[in-house]
């Protein structure tokens, strides 16, 4: 698949991370991206600890990520890493991508993109000046069936797009537990690590990206309501947002932490004029098509019907379930066929070039702020604060 | 089950109608409503015609509501109606209704109510004033896993709740088809004859009335957008509700006709804290609980574990379903149980007494009002029009 | 619908019966056949307490069905019941049967059809010598996706058939309830009522109907394993079967009513060259078509893309589920449209002669009996007893 | 989670193989083995050009096994490979098994184990002499589900087991595609290649399996049918196999790869007195538990309720679906660390212990030999060759 093995190195992910370990099997899944170096946490006995975890050679295993971003830029270039992933909370996402892009290092890192609306666009500007490589790791983007489903709105498959309705709904912050040591929770609902908001922009920013990315519209007004349910939270766990998307569309997102008993309940329905679709991230491999005048059709990941974007990011025969984690290597493969594309001086499929990028990082942010600002606000409608991007 | 038969009159409903062969259906299923007399059409010739097709006796197929109800209280005790059905379009209900209540006559009533909130309030003091019955068809109120998710909220099996999501969405409206010769979407398109709202009014109010069935609450405060998708339409047919309800509850309500490829897709979910449960009318026999720390419960019609109301409400045996006519059928079921034992002069099971009463109809009425004001307004929240009821 | 009401008049389904009930329920529903009589128990007070409870006529609740059928068959023509609908236990079926046809009255009777094979037998030459109707009620075949299934098979829509796969599973059974009071276990589970066969004869009647109805084929051979799972029954209550049709087809009948937790899981699926059906009585309104080589289908009860089939027995738009009741009705209403019509001296139409009769009736009991051989012999594959009919 | 990383060499898996790609993201996703050698392809162009893809150095890309065995195993110890993988077809299996347990390899091996049930046995022998470790990778014994499924059946949780139904059904070979130049479909029907059975040495080994895996339970004695249902094909494509297990319990497997229309649709069902489970491969996140006399319970992933053999072969939090390639990786990763564990002299957890073993190949093998044996037999039941093993 590609003709060079790449050389990542990690921001981030040491011992007791959650999306660390993610990142590392999705960037590995495919044999040709392996992990060379890591700067895995601030605390230094963490970070060397979790190398050593990772079989990462002692001299390759830092204590902070100014020593590796300096050190690796003096290797050979046969050597050092050629990309940085940075899967830190959101607070110490900028700092480290500024310095790697300055490094000359291509960059990829979580969503939130940055902690505010301000930094975002610093970074897009740092992307721009350096000409380099950025993937903001929307997950949900990289499933074959939420690839087809945009393809089959691009294509016109349901007409002009009249509604889109997502939502996003887990219940893993029902109680206090910030408050009860479970470490995602205490940064995750903490403004100064996580930013303005918690559940919208730890997981509303999903729904938004997702929201946009299928449907191919952008959001031009929103209102909003943003609710902390359980007493004693710092930032919203729960909200609702009404949708102006461009060229008339309408629709509603809803983002919340606190619906009990979901886990993981990402929705998207999209209709136009003839029909509309349904993905469900639960249940990944299905892409439903409700039409108006002919019998629903079930798509389903490696089975037929489908477009080349759908394939491109598929593994498996049709029944063989492909999961959060293939999905989240489509986006490593992809960024990695772009990068050694580049590396190589050759041209990539445009399926590989399909990736979030700082873009969406912006818009991400944007979305953010957008929000909040309208929840604050009496008024009905908030304009979108970055458009047309 | 019933000591005695009722004698039921139908006022609408002749050829061509929808809703009034399924009020038959639905009055007459368990052996005990006996359709006995009706002013089944405008046009007397449709009356007649109607008639004929029912096998009423042609002397008491009327062609008109005045001369039925007029007549029909002129006959003995024994013999003439004793309650009368309302199906026409719902500019047509508040005349029979109130004549028919004033010549004695308990009343069922199609959704929604009426064609204004005023004449809500008009019918509800007429109702008080003659102390007589009145059922108003909000249909989905009759499922056997409606009655047990209500009863559950009620028993705090979900703890304080905390959020309410619910949804009706439909396509048959994604196209101009009133102006194609389809006379459903006629009538309900048309301020005339339907009123103020057209999708908010025709499913909108069933949304409305489930969400605040189910959790037990009340709508205080909505923010709405309402849409009218398809051009040239004279009313709303699609639309946004933010809900803020009593107890410090939030919630969203989404209504649609224009979600193309959508069949009857009411849907809801209601948030505690301990757990969520989800109901979907397209497959009304299943109830399912997600608990935040114990595994998902499947609840089925006529299986283990169901309140008095659900097993009140259930005619087969597990694993027969029943439907949308045997939901229906529940209302007038329970209607005639209540009425019977009034006029019996006993004391019917207090499952019987739980059907959708004038009340329900003035709040849905209100809802209809409130929710046009809230979407012509600048502001973000709207008062809920008649608050507690 | 139909020109004139039909009289029915009932034996057995008494107080405490389960189907009686649903008998009636079925009838009466379209508003087109009435209860006029009723010999409902053999126990003379259960009879007489049980025409009263439904609200009959004294003189017309008898307290034995040769004292019905002699009294109705000297009534004037239009005044005595067209036809009798008979829900007694399976070893009551024939006698009351005969006496009916030879007092010139239609049938209508629960399946299976009869004790024994011989008595089926007896049964058709009876029905072929009076040339009455006589409608079994196999009451899958009466939903609108169980039409639309066999008739998309007729058309050749799957290509040729080559495998029937067909499962009828309940739980009810998984103890030894029989003992335990349960009427309904009592008498399934006795020889002398039930016959030579419990489970088999039961249900797995119903699934052998079904898989001849809709795939069109015969069973031509069977290799049968029945097993009595709990202890002290008198008949098998589980058991599987090898199936070899008629051109070349094969496959499979499973039926069990120790599937603890199973509640009346019926499930067939047909497959062609060209594709696979599958229909699951618990969700009835969803037909779901697999093809090789395009997207998998989703037919909906009132929805786009059914034949004239599904549509005759279908009364309420796409969305609206229907269930087990309105099945039922449906053979009631079609077995009605062709005794009105043959009473009128009209033409029904096609669809309306498409139910259950007196050679599907021979067909079960021969499925029983052969089943009943095969799995008392050590010979791997056993002849239909009854073939082609 | 291992103190060291392992090092595997691959037989077979060159490029156009599907099975080898599979094993080689299973194998090292989780960062703790590593492909460090590989012959790759009995062609031995298509070996060099296979191992570049794979970035292997040179030196390490063999173009025979017999090469690759002899020159690993006189490599010092900290740089030789500790296990081979051989992901040929059927009949290449025994011959490098053997040649590298004599070497002192461990080896992991895809099913069916051998080409023979004598082949099965001698590679036995040689585990047993050898006494290193043999993973057969029946990959869907890796699920999380599956495992939930097996520990709740032991814990007694559906009291005594009656009831065992499986099925695995495909549509891929519903024409001769092994005339159209489909490879996978040349060997796997070929009995040179795969054996005596087609379908059933395919997949049923795989249903076989998992029946016993789940239960707990052995096969003793099958009453098989098998089919060759597309003309022109050299092995059964299709069949059907009644099931006699210890301990008195009964059952049902299918097999078919010419269920037009089916991907790769596996699901098993257990029973016992007290109730049921279910589950299926294509949303294999899910247990279904269905009880007797209480509501079903819905176990995922990740989720409330679970055992630690569940939880110990997890990655993610529930709602992040993991899918085939992880379960495949859980197979890889427990016996990495029972290899681990014996390399370090530790004792591994007993969860990483439950992996398919030379045992279940003997067993995988008899279940060919005794379904092909049964199915040209006239007697209706066949004894299972090996009984207990």
């Amino acid at each position: 698949m590609m003709n060079r093995k790449l050389r990542m190195g990690m921001i981030g992910g040491g011992k007791g991370a959650f999306i660390g370990a993610i990142h590392r099997i999705a960037a590995t899944m495919d044999g040709a991206i392996e992990l060379v170096c890591g700067a895995l946490s601030a605390n230094p006995d963490n970070a060397r600890e979790s190398g050593r975890a990772l079989f990462l050679p002692q001299s390759r295993t830092y204590t902070s990520y100014e020593e590796m971003l300096e050190k690796e830029s003096t290797l050979p270039p046969q050597e050092r890493m050629d990309f940085v992933s940075i899967v830190t909370p959101n607070f110490a996402h900028l700092a480290p991508a500024l310095l790697a892009l300055e490094k000359g290092f291509h960059v990829v890192i979580e969503k939130p993109m940055t902690l505010t609306l301000d930094e975002a666009r610093q970074l897009r500007q740092k992307v721009e000046e350096t000409g380099l490589l950025l993937l903001l790791t929307h997950t949900y983007a990289g499933y074959p069936m939420v690839k087809q489903a945009r393809q089959m709105v691009k294509d016109g498959a349901l007409g002009n797009i009249r509604k889109v309705l997502v939502e996003y709904t887990q219940g893993w912050l029902s109680s206090l537990s910030e408050k009860e040591g479970n470490a995602q929770a205490a940064w995750r609902t903490d403004p100064q690590r996580s930013g303005k908001s918690g559940c919208m922009g730890d997981i509303g920013t999903h729904a938004a990206h997702l929201a946009e990315y299928i449907s191919g519209l952008q959001i031009e007004q929103v209102c909003a309501q943003l609710n902390t349910v359980v007493e004693g939270r710092a930032l919203d766990d729960d909200g609702h947002v009404l949708l102006r998307f461009s060229q008339g569309a309408s629709g509603m997102l809803t983002a919340s932490q606190v619906m009990a008993g979901e886990e993981n309940n990402l929705r998207i329905r999209v209709y136009g004029e003839k029909g509309g679709l349904e993905w469900a991230q639960q249940e990944p491999n299905t892409l439903l098509l409700k039409w108006q005048d002919q019998p629903a059709q079930v798509l389903r990941t490696g089975g037929a019907g489908l477009s080349s974007y759908a394939t491109h990011n598929t593994r498996t025969p049709a029944g063989h379930p492909e999961g959060y984690i293939e999905a989240f290597a489509n986006l490593y493969r992809n960024f990695g066929m772009a990068l050694a594309a580049r590396l190589d001086g050759t041209t990539p499929p445009a399926e590989a070039l399909d990736f979030p990028s700082v873009q969406d990082g912006v818009r991400g942010m944007a979305f953010i702020e957008t929000v909040v600002a309208s929840s604050a606000s009496a008024e009905k409608w908030t304009d979108f604060l970055v458009n047309p991007n």
